[in-house]
């Protein structure tokens, strides 16, 4: 394809939760139709989209109808099933491509590969027995975290060691798993990129948002970060790297951290990502469209912001602030229509809106 | 009802055009899902609506159904026949009421109601007959339009009389139906209030937008406006004395022209406005959100501004200037899905941002 999607044509997205009901209303901005696929049933994505299909990924036919229904394949998760997205790769063009999926679903691939651009990382070791995890945690020495390789998510697979003395507990909670140890790093903040590339290679990135963790999720970001200048071009620069080198075509999440050293990757996310919900208050563009347009094979645009802003995600109970919150003055409301408000789930976000200058 | 509709409520929308399609989607915001009810298959909001039922609006059994389904029912357009409101409004509340909606299908209820009020609109005189034609031109003078007084939109159904000479063409051009006269009146620019009014009778006004027509359609619409602290004070106050002589719940747009004189309400429109589309970038809370609160029993966003906009009409052809415009810096694209771009046919819009201060 070289030409863009003309207005009428259909995106497909694999995944219906919050990320695929944004990416929807996005579309519809460029008049586009959105199809979802998701295995279960009525979710978030439903309330949007002009089609819904509910079918597991291990649904051949239902897998084929959808991507003969759709222009271009794009999806709002990593954790895809191999099969499905060959399946679906023999028909229409799968944006971002396999490999950055490859890549953001397992770690170690992932950090050999920013490493290998040359990028800092933590240290890190892979960790398949109690003697890797012995030889691991000499390597990299203790505080450390065992994370397994690939599932990854808001802080699940996850075990810390404060002391070597920890390894069995940490081990016996990856359940067998394939993992990684990482060294702790010593970091001011945390900060990340929401960078856009086009089917023609060009770059957008929008200003590196400040983000703050509760209980291993996402609790705000805030832009602008706390960065010198030349750290928000290092970001930036980075970010379009790590772009580039992948051939990427779509939105990405880029986490770092800040360092005396300087600016260390956390992790990439081949999608739009929570850190970027910021955007939707803040720019011409927000990073569902730009994730559309680049999918779509528009021009991206221009990452330009107007405003300052706080995101806040709305987790479990928080919903129930929803009332309050309706009422504060210059708050955007974004609920995701989710009917049960589990503990840690995310029901929804505001973002706060500071008038700013450029 | 006294308690606002929790999330997973359903509005019901009646029209699935441009208006029911963002209206939707700002639902979609506040958790709440949308039901169209539309006669064309296939409209706009269907891209963007969790149900859409594809009926006439003299289908008794299409119209219970959907009454059933829905916890509360609105309106993108005016001209809805009586008896579909009817039948809805013995099964889920009609917001805006009947009376708004009444008042604002025919020119001289509107103009009676608003003079009423104490409110300045040009003269006016109602014509059934050349007799009647004869008698306004002698009140009214000329240059003068004559209107039909009902299903009057977008410049349809109106003639310009520069002389008493044009009156029997003015008067064919009606066609039979009923008509008013109205005076020209002598002002320098047009601006409009978009304002709303909730269920606890709380109003917030919009900042008033300037606009500009082009062959009898609005081309764009400017905020700020050119109007006086004063001119800008007295615009909302005399909103809030409509909103509330009417006992009115949702989002209204007024028009008003700017005379010497002081202001002039050209025309009320209750439902979601074109002039007021600038409020999706420039506000935490834009018209559609507002309106949907507002009828869902919700409190009411601030409407306070953190941009300036100019708001620019895609109409027929205009729609090829999407791959320039899609480029362009700080303009956001909001097209409908509509697929054939008939000349006067609104296809979209753009908002141009322009950082603020309030």
């Amino acid at each position: 394809m070289t030409e863009p999607l003309p207005p009428g044509s259909t995106i497909g997205i694999l995944g219906g939760g919050q990320l695929g009901r944004m990416l929807a209303v996005a579309a519809s901005r460029l008049g586009l139709r959105s199809h979802i696929y998701e295995p279960m049933a009525s979710p978030p994505a439903a309330d949007v989209a002009h089609r819904v299909t509910t079918a597991s990924y291990d649904d051949a036919a239902a897998l084929a109808a959808f991507a003969a229904s759709v222009d271009v394949i794009t999806y709002e998760f990593e954790n895809i099933p191999t099969a499905a997205l060959d399946a679906l790769e023999a028909l229409r063009p799968i944006r971002p491509n396999r490999r950055a999926l490859a890549i953001s679903q397992d770690r170690i691939a992932e950090k050999d590969f920013l490493t290998g651009l040359g990028l800092t990382t933590a240290p890190y070791h892979a960790v398949n027995s109690a003697a890797d995890l012995e030889a691991a945690i000499a390597a990299i020495d203790t505080p450390a975290i065992l994370k397994t390789t690939r599932l990854g998510y808001d802080g699940k697979g996850q075990a810390r060691l404060r002391e070597p003395a920890d390894a069995p507990a940490a081990l016996a909670a990856m359940n067998g798993a394939a993992a990684v140890l990482e060294g702790f790093i010593s970091f001011s903040h945390e900060v990340s990129v929401i960078a856009a590339r086009g089917l023609d290679g060009s770059v957008a990135a929008y200003d590196p948002g400040e983000n703050v963790h509760r209980d291993g999720i996402l609790h705000t970001t805030t832009v602008p970060a706390r960065l010198s200048p030349g750290q928000r071009s290092d970001a930036v620069l980075l970010a379009a790297r790590i772009l580039n080198a992948l051939d990427y075509v779509g939105v990405m999440g880029v986490e770092l951290f800040v360092t005396p050293q300087g600016l260390l990757v956390n992790e990439i996310a081949p999608r739009v990502h929570n850190s970027g919900h910021w955007t939707q208050n803040g720019c011409a563009v927000d990073q569902f469209e730009q994730h559309i347009r680049a999918v779509a094979g528009w021009p991206l645009g221009d990452g330009g912001r107007h405003a300052d802003v706080v995101m806040e995600n709305l987790i479990g109970d928080d919903i129930l602030r929803v009332p309050a919150l309706a009422a504060e003055r210059g708050t955007a409301l974004h609920l995701y229509g989710k009917g049960e408000a589990r503990p840690g789930r995310k029901m929804g976000h505001v973002n706060r809106i500071r008038p700013g200058k450029i």
